[in-house]
């Protein structure tokens, strides 16, 4: 999407340890009237998935899950981030690891929102290496649920996550493709 | 707000330790065409008050703040939870001690965002004792940032975070005031 190219272009910054980051419009100040175009292009490629609810992980992704969710007129679930001490049997979980955070998180989704009826389309601000994508794939497998495709807004298309997800037979949809990141430029997947 | 009471009454829960489970449709999922109605509402009332940003904290607000922003047409920008080690310069920060997690949490917002240019409104899923609302107050003002009101879906009444807000002189709106919550039964404050 070559909206969200010249957005990163424009607004993004390289910085050390491979970070992209896009924090003035993606997850910490949202540039939502923005973030609504992307949504209706999210919407424009699954609309005839028959999905109908979004999932997302908290916390960065759940703007543009919400703005997404609306064009779909469905609902909107967010796994949280918890402790295994907290787990009870009334939810379903899945492990994660986080290289941004250096830690692995478990995430959570009760039982009561996820079922075998539910057409899932899993939306999150970054794909890198796909970890919280598979983690949330492994929920809705627990649930019996469908998943139609997984969306994101920027994939770091030189890690393995895109093609994880691929392999898995899954509708992958990335707005902006990352090819490579080197001395604070960028280069877009064509 | 009747369009919350009958929901919270229909689909919320009193659980013990004064908990009221709204995760259905408010914080866990989010029935977002309902919080979108919701967000109409906020928006409607201070829609003449020359709000440009919304302001809220990670995670269970975002969904409804970003709707909320939609309305407005502006930017939405979430206080990060993080622990003060962290703390560089560069961000404006306040500690909020949130009694449903029982621990101190250090809210952080980068100073880019946030400037005496702004004419904020907070909101929020929950207005309890009203700990987070201050932080953001404070973050606020250390930007010189103006708010221009606070809004939360639910309000616990019978704590003390609604009348503090107003001591400080500000347009607090929340779309449901629970008045009582007793052997399971919820009353509004009329």
């Amino acid at each position: 999407m070559r909206l969200l190219e010249e957005k990163i272009l424009l607004e993004g910054k390289v910085l050390e340890g491979d970070v992209l980051k896009v924090d003035c419009f993606l997850n910490h100040q949202m540039d939502v009237p923005f973030l609504a175009k992307l949504a209706k292009d999210i919407y424009a490629h699954y609309k005839d998935c028959g999905v109908n609810k979004v999932l997302t992980v908290e916390a960065s992704g759940i703007g543009l899950a919400c703005l997404t969710a609306q064009f779909f007129n469905c609902k909107m679930l967010v796994a949280k981030k918890g402790k295994t001490s907290n787990i009870s049997n009334e939810v379903y979980t899945a492990t994660a690891y986080s290289y941004t955070h250096q830690k692995e998180n478990t995430l959570i989704v009760s039982k009561q929102y996820l079922s075998k009826e539910d057409k899932v389309l899993i939306v999150d601000d970054f794909l890198a290496n796909g970890n919280a994508c598979l983690a949330l794939i492994d929920i809705c497998k627990q649930a019996g649920a469908e998943v139609k495709g997984v969306s994101c807004a920027v994939e770091k298309s030189y890690q393995n996550g895109h093609d994880a997800l691929v392999a898995l037979g899954l509708d992958v949809y990335s707005l902006a493709r990352v090819g490579k990141m080197e001395n604070g430029k960028i280069e877009f997947v064509k």
